[in-house]
């Protein structure tokens, strides 16, 4: 298997865009190219949109598509762009597949804003996905957890560990 | 040990500041704070700006105090904003400290700019040098690796494992 | 009477903000002094936020202390930050002051986004506000308009002259 | 004559670039064209690049040129992009052009930057350009004077008329 890095573009607010006049905003798909090219990474990559949605209007055919599209990806480390309020719950569903690097990152704010956390969420992500070993992590506020140890506090926005 | 992150700040481009009316630019030390600022981290750290220097004139008393402050570093996952044409030289003054994770990051172009690599390489280093075992690193272009295993591509400014 | 700008904030897209995490955005009032932090303007001015609305949700009292603030302003030059779908409904409102120059300045994108007009339309509106005549006018998309001769073309967002 | 703008790009500060990997900036062409594709613009334009220079560099051809250029305009109305060290000096040159509208504007800092003056500036000439009479002026720090009555402080950047 070659290394490289795949992206799943599902949606959420990393992706939100602010060109629309009838409504606050939309949904599209460039966040990441646009992150990638401020760093001409030394890593091979594939960008796949897969949907562009807020994770509220994730649907169950919108996660099979998720988690086949892990299955297939070319590369062993995925990491998958997803809204900040489920994904916990996404990260349930690809939870079985285990021979894959799987990291779900997102943003606080649209990668179009001007003090937004997706520059630097991605490029956590990106270390994460290469330097840990198989499995579904979650990595927000630069920090990494396996999926089912992390909770977004709602006041806050952060994500923190859940504590046993 | 407490868990968290010891920033060094020394300088570079990442700090590079553009109000002076005199130079094309001066070094300042707000790079790392100002990025931590948009992620709300959920991490302990401390930022300890050491010198405000491009790497050509950095000197062997700054380096012995990056060596000293390293050594004497409160955590011990270390951090390092460094100027990128001489990273792999301060990482070979940095080898023989063997119980901390130290992980040499800089950009190419200052984070003040409107379409740097700081914000991705700062938030790659946060997440190499928590899951990175002891041991001297450079992270550059979406890459870590140990400091005597890469170089930079003078032509491209691309950081490139060095091949065997 | 002194020689300067008062400016007005009532609201609008140009002073959207992206902090909230229940809601796609909230109405500050940072635009006018972060924007005239960049700029070390040269003339006097104070800034008065008189609301943080939407134009649909301007109402009558709303309107009535926007024409009051004009016509007790420390400075016979005002510029008004509004929303774009309603200017020249405010524009008739104070048609009446005839001895002030007014011009009502908004944006299509927040002046937190990174790709905004927010900062040239302000400078267009400073400019326009010190050099017209008395009267009440519309600055967008690099024209000033007396404040009945402009129309927003609803699918592009554009203001566009009224043909007679 | 036809109704809009040519804008003469010469260089300047507004126009530095930060790709280079030897020196601390070069001096490109895109910043009036990126603003404008935030805005935009209800006016015609051409956009004419005729040097890349910092204004230390303008020689006697250049000078000859740029004023070619404003004789020459399709408009009737001309912004000249310009280093902001020299604006009297290239005013001085094409102070008897008496049937145009010349307004010399620039930046503190590239339009690169985060914190750019250049934005407003450009809205502020647009706005000027538009409104003033016939002549040859300075446009910065918020204000515009005929060219032969503004004075850079050197200790602070910022342009101030030049009192009788």
């Amino acid at each position: 298997m070659k290394t490289g890095i795949t992206f799943l573009l599902t949606g959420g607010t990393i992706d939100k865009e602010y060109e629309a006049l009838d409504k606050p905003f939309t949904i599209g798909s460039g966040a990441v190219s646009r992150v990638l090219g401020y760093v001409k990474p030394n890593f091979d990559y594939e960008i796949l949109p897969l949907m562009q949605e807020v994770s509220v209007n994730i649907t169950d055919e919108h996660k099979a598509l998720i988690k086949k599209s892990c299955k297939e990806s070319v590369y062993e480390k995925v990491i998958i762009t997803y809204g900040t309020d489920a994904m916990s719950e996404i990260g349930g569903i690809l939870a079985d597949i285990s021979d894959k690097t799987i990291v779900i990152v997102g943003a606080l704010k649209s990668q179009l804003i001007k003090d937004t956390d997706a520059e630097f969420n991605l490029g956590f992500a990106v270390a994460a996905v290469q330097i840990m070993p198989p499995g579904v992590y979650v990595a927000m506020n630069g920090r990494v957890y396996p999926w089912n140890k992390c909770i977004k506090d709602m006041s806050t926005g952060q994500f923190k560990e859940i504590l046993e």
